[in-house]
């Protein structure tokens, strides 16, 4: 059994904790929280412990998922705990992760543990249906597209807008851009062109819509590039038809093969989900195991999903593998 | 730069010569040939040699890649040649994976060598598809789709009813079904649901269309079991309009997530193929890169692509993986 740790039990750390439940050889062995452990309410019966006892924990846990934020979390606590156990993060700031790796990287090796960044589906499942793709077709060009899902960094942009009580944001894959992409032909863009923003909005009482939504649509960075649109709803409504958090996208390469390079190939790789925070998490635990196994065999130090062969991830036994998967 | 050398110079061996072309880091050695080498007619310039003179090409080779069949050629040809050099075969046979990695992995052991078997898309990247998608979605099942593309198989089927002149077989994917499993429905199909089988047949003069309708839908294993159309066409129209050989398909993994396991996910991975064998072949080149450099770092016996990190397809160095692909 495969003894796994959650640190931080938000969202991400609900999905972990029910993933770990749909693996056999998996067991979940506690809860770590910054917060009064008596304020924490596991769904399932585990202990909750103060996150800065979790020294007490070395040899008690196999691999410690870290399910804290990008912008402030991660880059403290993926070092410091990856020099008491395994780790696994989901550090997703694009632009920092070759400093994250170095950081992570120089903390593993000290504490001849794996520490596994910037592991979910972007980064994660997107990177790697980037890396094969490009590899295998040289002479091409990769897209991604979002959504249709929630992001949650532009509903808080939106929230952050006086006389806005409430929002739900949407980023949208633009139709026309996909089949353009499908069709091969390696079109050049412009953000506008691949995605648009659609938001739902509560309004504190007398607030002034047109005002709102010109603030929304103007934003800078957030909006200003792509064409959004602004729906008013009530509160109930948000509730009702909003609550979820559904995401996906799109990574396509296409490319061109022959001696000619005029045969046109395409690879697509897509995500529909009804729960970004259940699927990342989901994504996590397999690369738990994957992480605990080549511990096992001596391996230490920063990885990434590139590292990381495909048997691993899969609990079934090698030979199974190839005579039913392969 | 990895020397590539080409065992069998057919549509796949033609392929690798285009695809090793597009990768700045690798270089044809040369094409090795049963016919007689003044019959082969390379598109490049590079030497075509003996098959039985292979041995004095040791050295001169990183990897081979077998070009041959999976029927009779490749169970000889995989273990004969990895005694000498790290082989790349694409045996898709898949009843026959685990006999055929048996004895790839004792002749690969003995030469010191590492053979990578059933690489390509189904098997091959089909197969990273569905281990990936199972290993994180273990509640849920996976469906592979293929075409819209030429079965060769299905094709030289039909040429072999008394009557037939030529015929192309394309196999189908049933739009309703690929909706189904995209619901995430896990729908339960028999074969016919999944799949169509579409025939252009050219006659021979005086051939009744009808009785060779009547054998080609009622052949068993091959078109008793489909919904089966016959399009009866001429040798112009054949040429014309059904030269090429387009393949592809969909692997999509439904699953669901959450501890009430009431959360919908969805995974899926498609092709759009204009020539199925340069793009096996391309596959198989990347593959090549990755065979090259584990062999530089020690590793020697059978390998599928389940053993392979990403990172080792990828020609740039890992830094720049990871802060462009990632």
């Amino acid at each position: 059994m495969t003894k796994i740790g959650i640190m931080g039990y938000g969202n991400l750390g609900r999905g972990v904790e029910a993933a770990v439940a749909q693996n056999d050889d998996m067991e979940l062995a506690a809860i770590f929280t910054r917060r009064d452990p008596a304020d924490v309410k596991p769904a399932t019966d585990v202990p909750v412990v103060p996150a800065d006892q979790a020294a007490d924990w070395v040899g008690k846990i196999d691999v410690m998922i870290l399910c804290g934020g990008s912008a402030t979390d991660l880059p403290e606590q993926t070092p410091a705990c990856v020099k008491l156990f395994n780790v696994i993060d989901s550090f997703d700031t694009h632009a920092h992760i070759p400093q994250h790796f170095a950081a992570v990287d120089a903390a593993a090796k000290e504490g001849g543990h794996i520490g596994l960044i910037s592991c979910g589906w972007d980064p994660g499942l997107f990177s790697l249906a980037r890396i094969y793709s490009s590899s295998i077709l040289p002479n091409g060009s990769h897209y991604t597209f979002w959504g249709k899902g929630v992001s949650q960094g532009h509903s808080d942009a939106i929230r952050r807008i006086p006389g806005v009580k409430d929002a739900r944001q949407y980023t949208v894959p633009v139709d026309a851009a996909l089949e353009k992409v499908r069709s091969g032909e390696n079109p050049v863009f412009v953000t506008r062109d691949m995605h648009t923003r659609e938001c739902y909005v509560v309004l504190e009482d007398g607030a002034d819509p047109a005002a709102v939504e010109q603030a929304i649509v103007t934003m800078p960075n957030y909006f200003a590039d792509y064409n959004t649109t602004v729906h008013f709803v009530s509160e109930e409504e948000l509730q009702r038809d909003h609550a979820g958090l559904p995401h996906g996208g799109f990574v396509i390469r296409s490319g061109v093969t022959g001696l000619q390079e005029n045969t046109k190939q395409v690879i697509e790789f897509s995500l529909n989900l009804e729960s970004n925070p259940e699927f990342t998490s989901s994504v996590l635990v397999a690369y738990a195991r994957a992480v605990a196994r080549m511990h096992a065999e001596g391996v230490c130090g920063c990885k990434t999903v590139f590292d990381i062969a495909p048997k691993y991830l899969c609990p079934a036994e090698e030979d199974w593998q190839r005579a039913h998967l392969l």
